[in-house]
């Protein structure tokens, strides 16, 4: 395996989810490894540029009170998982790309997503590169 | 690590994430990967021979939109996720099992689930050959 | 690759996935795999000492048939993940952590989690040992 690589199939749209998912590419680049990012469904939806900075939801089994602690945890970091991933591209190699299949079912085009996105591709593509783990978030 | 190989756990039954299994799964027999696959919980139970080309609902955070978007996509491609693994098996090696576990918690026999299942084992089996990347969906 | 070892970022706190992934560590743990699970969320939740052993729920789409099958399958077993966990733990190498950004927002100290836990660290630490696959539950 090329440990250097780690390749994420991100899912998920809500907050609580792609807040682990930014946390794990940053421990990924801080330990100089290369990540790649396919962005499908749910969590390609939340990279919509009209959409990435509002509140995206948590998952249901968060709770009220997990929902809760989340929002108490923002105030105090002053930062988001948009934040997170924005230092993660300037600290090593993070390549974000968006499932063509999804954009299709979504009906975007290239211009409605935020710009941490840098890519569209299919599947194939992306697992071309994954020549490490591959983790469905 | 056998980069040759791909093993996935597959817990979630909603259609939206069946959906992406069978995605990743194709883009890896794509890429001349083998792909194991061993059906747990709600996954197992959406493979039985009378549910599988039922609905299946999708995530709670689809919301309505999501799951209107899910529809229209599925009248343009014609195709579900079953038709997915049935040409993903077509093209490669792809071993679905159902885990012996689930089995027993939803009281299912081997003739009760769909004709894509060719073999029911235990998570040791199937970690025996987990060579490479282990994905849970 | 370091087929060795298995990495799990543990990051749902619901009965049915939290015994997925507690039969996915004894899988590998019985091949002779060495397992990092790192609590992040609603695991971490679910760890505290005085929940561990209480009802955390299913998935919302296990459904009403789903649960009943999942509590039948828990009477007849007399055990549950905590059980599968402890016993692992007597097998071979299982390192359960606890994420520290997820204690913070949680506002955990150690002494409020489980013995089942035996560190806390950040996601880098984590990362630093993940040489094998990582996935994410």
């Amino acid at each position: 395996m090329d440990d250097d690589r780690l390749s994420i199939v991100l899912f998920s749209g809500t907050d609580d989810r792609l807040q682990a998912a930014a946390t794990l590419i940053s421990g990924a680049v801080a330990m100089g490894r290369s990540v790649d990012v396919l962005l499908q469904y749910w969590a390609l939806d939340a990279f919509r540029a009209d959409r990435i900075n509002k509140d995206h939801g948590v998952s249901a089994e968060a709770g009220v009170e997990g929902a809760a602690a989340m929002r108490r945890q923002r105030e105090r970091e002053h930062g988001t998982w948009v934040d997170l991933l924005h230092q993660a591209k300037t600290l090593g190699e993070v390549n974000i790309s968006a499932c063509s299949h999804s954009m299709e079912m979504l009906e975007l085009t290239r211009a409605d997503l935020d710009r941490l996105v840098t890519n569209v591709h299919g599947i194939a593509t992306f697992m071309a590169t994954a020549t490490g783990p591959i983790t469905f978030i």
